[in-house]
């Protein structure tokens, strides 16, 4: 099968793999129809992260082509999300609501194949998948179904971490595809203002199209007097730390009132955590690695009856022969988030 | 009046300072009738934390001697507690249960006095200041609402910061007296198993008498494969950090289940938050200097009404005079909790 492969930094091609096949009895083979490529491969794509070269990508939804044999609640043909990190459902982190921590499990592309490919082994099928229905969605609603395999649901993290209620004034510090969804979540949440740092055009008009009452353009110590100033010094009720940087940590606790906490998704890189200004203001950080497969229960009914629509990031898009492309548009900032049509439905 | 003196480090003296007095409208004195030496001193005793010689302490109750021309709450003769910050109880942060950001705020001895001296001017009375029934409570119950100052709600903090609940497994770092109260406060919100680690026999038997379920004698390593041990490999549902070292920190986190939160009270003292472990395993820090005047009205029924006794940690008594040997005795170990009897009641 057909498969992106990283063979480096900025070195990404599409190349021939072995089929994705069953290996174990718990084991499903799922057919991609979409994938995306996510904020964080750009980590490794431009070297500032070690990753071994092979396949990549972790968000894709498609069809249910084989089945282990002990595979019980999903079928051939079935429509299916699969989530960045598979989990059996069945361990206490999993029951506990921590998939991403599940004691069997792993993230993609940890199982061989990539979610970047024309097919992938998804291991743990049963605890992993989440069979919808396929048919009838328009494209958009499969738009924003793939979302829910990492970037929407990870948005929702950011904003339950950070105990977004209704009411808040939150601010969401980042503006790419999962800081977008997270301004989303926020207003899912009931939010009443939503403090939107971003500065460029497209993602301000995006992420008010998400609920953000104001942006601010500023950085850094600019973008914290802006917010502070904003909220009567007070500071916001809950800030989404959505980049993984020091100085988006920093601004998000800066921001962040006396007693709240930073919801934090963005996978951290040399971030050297303020302890000093978290215990004298009282400021928690909370957050991690989404665990998805526990959120898609709740955000899925919003995404089918069309009251959340978090697929409007995916403003770029190609075909698993332009996932070069794909990358390089992310990376120069020319799109928010890469859409890959790899197979038809 | 007398008053306890910080010259430098291992030196408290008794000398002499200005009377404590009424400067602003909004101020009461308070003659001290019961003092103690907190934690929190050991650190610039030690001389491990810069501190200004000069009066000292900060958690005391006594009887009110008089009160600033705006003052409407409390009256010359009620019994008062006085927690460790003073705050005004108006102010966004204080109305959000911050009190100890309040804007108008700040620690004692900022106010010029310490709470280690006959008497103190405290600031921002009518919303510092605690009135309590004072006549017909026995000495037990003296001791256990001068914990309220500071201690016991410090404890309580990092048990709320943990979000320990009804049933939950619990871990508690430190046993000092601010990690005993820690056991107790888990307890009283409903954990059903509390794994206290702790090397001292009086101090398990304490933690016991508070509700611990388990004693964990290790440190380090040794003591997180303990718990994890205990807690069939998935960790505690809370872990609550009331030391502020590096040790403390990376126990309670290691030992926190995926999902959960380190609810930490200790000063800290060049923790480094390993933030790679915090975010693959979605673990949260949360916590810092205790809102005590907020959680006051909480925890004083129980103490009134004896279902709790936090005042047992006080395992060694003096009067001011006595005040060097309070100091010596907690960092000798010889106390856990130093009792300063300052003033007729």
């Amino acid at each position: 099968m057909r498969a992106a492969i990283f063979n480096g930094p900025r070195s990404i091609s599409v190349g021939d793999r072995p089929d994705a096949a069953v290996a174990e009895p718990t084991d499903a083979v799922v057919r991609v129809v979409l994938a995306c490529v996510c904020g964080s491969d750009l980590w490794y794509y431009r070297g500032d992260s070690p990753f071994e070269p092979g396949p990549i990508g972790h968000e894709f939804v498609g069809v249910v082509e084989d089945v282990g044999s002990d595979v019980q609640s999903i079928e051939k043909g079935d429509f299916v999300i699969a989530p960045f990190a598979f989990s059996d459902g069945t361990c206490p982190h999993c029951r506990h609501g921590v998939t991403s921590a599940c004691v069997a499990g792993g993230f993609f592309p940890m199982n061989g194949d990539g979610g970047q490919g024309e097919a992938v082994r998804v291991p743990l099928a049963d605890g992993t998948l989440v069979p919808v229905p396929g048919s009838g969605n328009s494209d958009e609603t499969m738009r924003s179904l793939l979302t829910l395999t990492d970037l929407m649901a990870t948005g929702h993290h950011a904003a339950v971490c950070a105990g977004v209620k209704k009411g808040d004034t939150v601010a969401v510090v980042g503006d790419g595809a999962v800081g977008l969804c997270g301004v989303l979540a926020a207003q899912r949440l009931g939010a009443d203002r939503i403090i939107a740092l971003s500065r460029h055009a497209d993602r301000q008009a995006l992420a008010r199209e998400f609920g953000a009452t104001d942006i601010v353009e500023q950085r850094g110590d600019e973008a914290v007097e802006a917010v502070l100033e904003m909220t009567d010094g007070i500071g916001v009720d809950g800030a989404l730390e959505c980049v993984g940087t020091v100085q988006a940590m920093e601004t998000a606790l800066a921001v962040a009132r006396p007693g709240s906490k930073v919801g934090y998704v963005g996978v951290p890189h040399g971030v050297d955590l303020p302890i000093g200004e978290m215990f004298f203001r009282n400021k928690g950080v909370l957050g991690g690695s989404a665990p998805v497969r526990a959120y898609i229960p709740e955000l899925l009914p919003d995404v089918l009856e069309g009251r959340v629509n978090p697929g409007l990031v995916l403003d770029f898009e190609t075909d698993l022969d332009g996932v070069a492309e794909a990358y390089a548009a992310m990376d120069e900032r020319r799109a928010i988030k890469s859409l890959l049509r790899v197979g038809a439905f």
